[in-house]
């Protein structure tokens, strides 16, 4: 399955790429970056994502906080809320991981 | 930048992508899913995996079984070694997240 000069990562690209995947290797927080990249506005305020979980403000903004500082996501405030979108860095990484087209993968259970 | 068509994760697509992504989220798995993806055989032995890590055996067999549980890898047994690849169904992920398209996302310093 090589793409011709795929090469092996280095050990420093495969930490930086590893603190992104786990930013979103919680449920919640792909549900969150779901509904952001979904969103046909573009942009979502923190007042709208939060009544779509039964967790608390301060919890949804913990999420969003970690989403954020691995530079998935981007912000900004109007009055008194804050509005978050897709990073454009980090849109074909969420594309490929949370689109249409992303693959569910299962087990191969006749594995050695 | 929603793709049209594109629903929200549900929380049981989210849970079961989260599992995926978790597996992945470790630059030591990153590293050994790579070396695997961008092997020309297209398959690799287990004893040609362990001499590029500073890293036991055991542990180097650890984070095999760990992809491997995730539905990343398939393995078969040939004589004293393990081969393994890329399990098909996973092959678009890990060309996403691994292949030389993969994007490197930094975070957005100008952020709220």
């Amino acid at each position: 399955m090589a793409p011709a000069g795929h090469q092996p990562l280095t050990a420093e690209e495969a930490q930086s790429r590893a603190r992104t995947l786990k930013a979103l290797s919680d449920p919640v927080r792909l549900r969150i970056a779901s509904l952001i990249a979904s969103d046909p506005r573009g942009k979502v305020c923190v007042c709208d994502i939060t009544p779509q979980f039964s967790l608390s403000q301060p919890t949804i903004s913990h999420h969003l906080k970690v989403l954020k500082e691995a530079g998935l996501l981007s912000c900004e405030r109007t009055g008194t809320w804050v509005y978050y979108w897709i990073a454009p860095g980090a849109e074909p990484l969420v594309s490929a991981l949370l689109g249409p087209s992303a693959p569910t993968v299962t087990p191969d259970t006749n594995c050695c």
